[in-house]
């Protein structure tokens, strides 16, 4: 059958991504990768969550494996909407909170419940590849903001927001950010808050690394300043617990709340139940902040020995960001050279990234900028690597 | 926030269904309910799943709480693949199977890589609201076919397919409809895989309860005829195995495999590993024919005693289905009598149903039809509620 009368119009502006093809190169044996966004297998809590899968299947079989509510596993939604009060001062009430199978359903939810076609979401340049296809499989029209070292640049995001109709969403991932690693500052937060209203306009706070601090102060979420509801927040299990689990939950103003029940029930009815109780036997039984304070310190170390590699091996005229946590590091090489081509070159010499022009708005520009990964690599692959890429750069560069 | 003017056209149109105002009240305590669609809890292997978790979560438990590829676990996809082909005839390539979030994201992908908004999709009138609801939320214009006893009428559909532009989907439930319990001749079926064909529209067949038949011969799906990748065919676990892990798989031909691998990683990433290794797990080690032969059994006898409970107790004038299999018995009363109204009254006297009108693709018409369910009850349940019910169908129709 010929299928190309038949494709949607939407589905096809959107490529098997280049970050995906990469992942299968990656993958192979022998190879240095740089290019994941995975979390440490040292940071899941593998023993616990199998006493949490026994307990569960031997006490309460019928509610681990019967279908469920749209909205979330109830007693999860209680610990979350505590831990999100406590932690992050994250108010809401009784119907402002549903469990998702992870972040980028939250997105998809979002967009499918704001977002017609033809209307506007502005993301951070460079921003995370995956939410930037979901905007795209709604037909969103995308308004790239640059990033500066203390978040999304604030007069460009006034200027597109006064020159264009229909914006209906700004994407922030304001803490780690995928990919440049930068924390939005606490002025600039304030700042996207207040345009937001100005403009009546969402802001989709997705914060999946926000607890993984190793250095610094935390910054106050966008969504706990968030006195008027236009601040949607996703949160995640991914990078602090399990990502196989498909675990995240969004948070938005009881406004939306039929909406985005109703886009939960017509896309997978719900999130998988047993994982669901799995998590929150797991925060009921055991030390979640302890667990995660382990992580912290695995990836201040990784993250810090990558850094000292690179002052080591790189040449000088590359520059890149020190993150305060989270998983990335995203270096820039002069103009002129493109992170895209030089990839083939890198791959051949058995170290993966990811090139910058995949975190773009417009996947069509050249990017001179690259992103690392450090949180699953031991010390002496995350040296071997970063020596075999800088002395790549350096040839490059002569 | 007021959100008048930022939810979008697609969800303007979706309201958050009656049926689940029904489910709210039938899970008060007291409610007998006749309104659900799940599988009866004895037929969940609770046991074998709580030992394949151990085992997984013991031996290969990086695997089972990493990250994994958006089309699915390779060992459960090529498990699926021969079980497919062995029990159903259904032949694919290497790349037309995909392991996706319950069958409600089979048609949600399907959706989103086919169908404009705007572009046609034929559904059986009545059909499950669910899928309607999908389709909604991309703003198909839905064109409802009526159901006969052989399935869906042909002269209408050839009618609808010739009269209107822009058709992209027939949606189907071949066996054991959802809710009419209406299985489709041979003839029927093959003769809308000609008319597919013809007309080049794809058919979506959504088959959660083809295992569950027990009386009466097999019917071939369409999927086993299609020799030219018209069929897009919707396979689940939730019937057979587990809803609650929410594990389906779609199967397609290889000409829209990217768009719907990319529709996935837009939308979940990937389906939640540990359950797809825990399926796995089952079908290498258990016998899950076996396991499916006393479901049969079970709903057998349920349908055998709703049926005959409805002979009984229902008033003369009212006609119902008597389906092979499945879960659900579709029963009409006369005209003028508006199920919907009924309800009311019903759930007074605490029994619950759903209202014809919930599976209908224009949901203002009136129907005297109704939805029963015979999978969780016991029968001395069943009994009492179809007692009530027929009494108070009794008294509408003096």
């Amino acid at each position: 059958m010929d299928f190309t009368n038949l494709i949607s119009d939407r589905m096809m502006e959107v490529k098997a991504s280049a970050v995906r093809e990469i992942f299968k190169v990656a993958s192979q044996p022998g190879v240095i990768t740089f290019a994941g966004g995975m979390p440490a297998p040292e940071s899941f809590p593998a023993e616990e969550i199998r006493e949490a899968a026994m307990d569960i299947l031997t006490n309460q079989p019928t509610a681990a494996l019967q279908y469920s509510v749209s909205e979330g596993y109830p007693r999860l939604r209680e610990q979350l909407k505590e831990r999100l009060t406590k932690k992050f001062n994250i108010k809401m009430d009784q119907n402002e909170l549903i469990v998702v199978s992870g972040s980028q359903q939250g997105a998809d939810l979002a967009t499918k419940a704001l977002v017609n076609e033809g209307d506007g979401v502005v993301c951070e340049e460079p921003s995370f590849i995956g939410c930037l296809n979901t905007f795209r499989t709604y037909k969103a029209k995308l308004f790239g903001v640059k990033m500066n070292e203390d978040g999304m640049d604030m007069q460009q995001l006034e200027k597109t927001l006064k020159e264009n109709k229909n914006i209906k969403m700004i994407y922030t991932i304001p803490t780690f950010q995928n990919p440049s690693g930068v924390t939005t500052s606490l002025a600039v937060r304030k700042r996207m808050l207040e345009l937001a209203q100005k403009y009546n306009v969402v802001i989709l706070e997705d914060n999946p690394y926000g607890e993984l601090r190793f250095s610094g102060e935390d910054v106050p979420t966008i969504k706990s300043m968030d006195t008027t509801g236009n601040v949607i927040y996703i949160g995640s299990f991914s990078k602090v617990f399990s990502p196989g689990l498909r675990l995240a939950y969004l948070v938005f103003d009881k406004g939306i709340m039929e909406k985005i029940v109703v886009g939960k029930q017509a896309t997978d009815v719900h999130t998988n139940i047993f994982a669901q109780m799995i998590a929150s036997y797991y925060l009921d039984h055991y030390d979640m902040d302890a667990r995660i304070e382990s992580s912290r310190l695995l990836y201040k170390h990784r993250c810090e020995w990558m850094l000292s590699c690179m002052e080591k091996y790189f040449p000088k005229g590359v520059t890149w960001t020190h993150p305060d946590g989270g998983i990335f590091i995203w270096a820039t090489l002069p103009d002129g050279i493109d992170t895209q081509k030089l990839l083939a070159e890198s791959v051949e010499k058995k170290v993966a990234y990811v090139p910058g022009v995949a975190f773009m708005t417009d996947i069509n520009q050249v990017t001179s900028s690259l992103r690392l990964n450090y949180s699953t690599m031991p010390d002496d692959k995350i040296e071997e690597g970063i020596k075999i890429l800088g002395a790549l750069l350096a040839s490059k560069m002569n």
